[in-house]
């Protein structure tokens, strides 16, 4: 369906790049994960043009990930910090690397999504964490799965 | 309906709380996101006990967010980690706190709840994120919301 719909706009709507930004880690297993998160949104959204980048420490940059996306063909690049809260990195820094990357590709047009802040989808997330967590088996060796509210929290945040 | 179904099991379920962790940060607006937060996940889920604290710097701490759930009469403890990934903090520092507040309250049983992790709704709320960005006037003052692969993006991540 995104095939026929990118299909249909291509002639009105500019190619489109995402690329998800996390702070950067000294661990790898932290920098795969985010390399995991960027082919399951490529899988589940048929977006054509995913990168991922790190902010710092690690690579691919920001400014790599915006070449890269550059090379695939994008004429429009949406950066998307993979941060729970507005703190200076999302004020500052980060804003600062995509001034950087932008002046490197004046043919691109960059622009900062907002990052994960409070949302209904992240309620339910870790309301899904919870049920699962009360559905282990407890001590006694029984699973307090039975705890209601717990399990009603999916039910109604779908709704 | 959560009230129904709690009411309905009432008998045979432990009254559970729900202990939302945040790292803790030296901003109050950090921190006041995390209450913002445990607000929007009570209303949403129709659960009754829901306190937040953080893991360090700030207060409430992890000890005193559950004395309180035990105060609000839950039987069952669960701490759900606001934590995008499962670092150090998940896998030394939080279990060596909730150990410590389980054994100031021994007739609570604690859980650990996973982190946020890899998961599809998250792949939705940044897909969300991105196709805000694309709607946004470019410098150009049109909008390019035309961009048809990331508005796809939320219509299959939600099939």
């Amino acid at each position: 369906m995104a095939t026929a719909a990118a299909a249909l706009n291509g002639a009105v709507a500019d190619k489109v790049g995402v690329v998800i930004v996390d702070h950067g880690s000294r661990k790898k297993d932290s920098n795969e994960m985010l390399v995991e998160f960027g082919r399951l949104y490529e899988q589940l959204t048929g977006q054509e043009i995913v990168e991922v980048a790190h902010m710092e420490i690690a690579r691919p940059t920001i400014e790599e990930a915006v070449a890269r996306c550059a090379e695939r063909g994008a004429r429009r690049v949406v950066i998307a910090p993979y941060f729970l809260s507005r703190g200076r990195h999302i004020q500052e820094d980060i804003p600062a690397l995509v001034r950087e990357a932008q002046q490197k590709h004046p043919g691109l047009q960059c622009t900062i999504a907002d990052p994960i802040g409070i949302d209904p989808l992240m309620v339910r997330l870790i309301g899904n964490r919870v049920a699962a967590a009360l559905e282990r088996p407890g001590p006694d060796g029984v699973a307090a799965a039975a705890a209601a509210p717990a399990l009603a929290v999916t039910d109604r945040a779908q709704a």
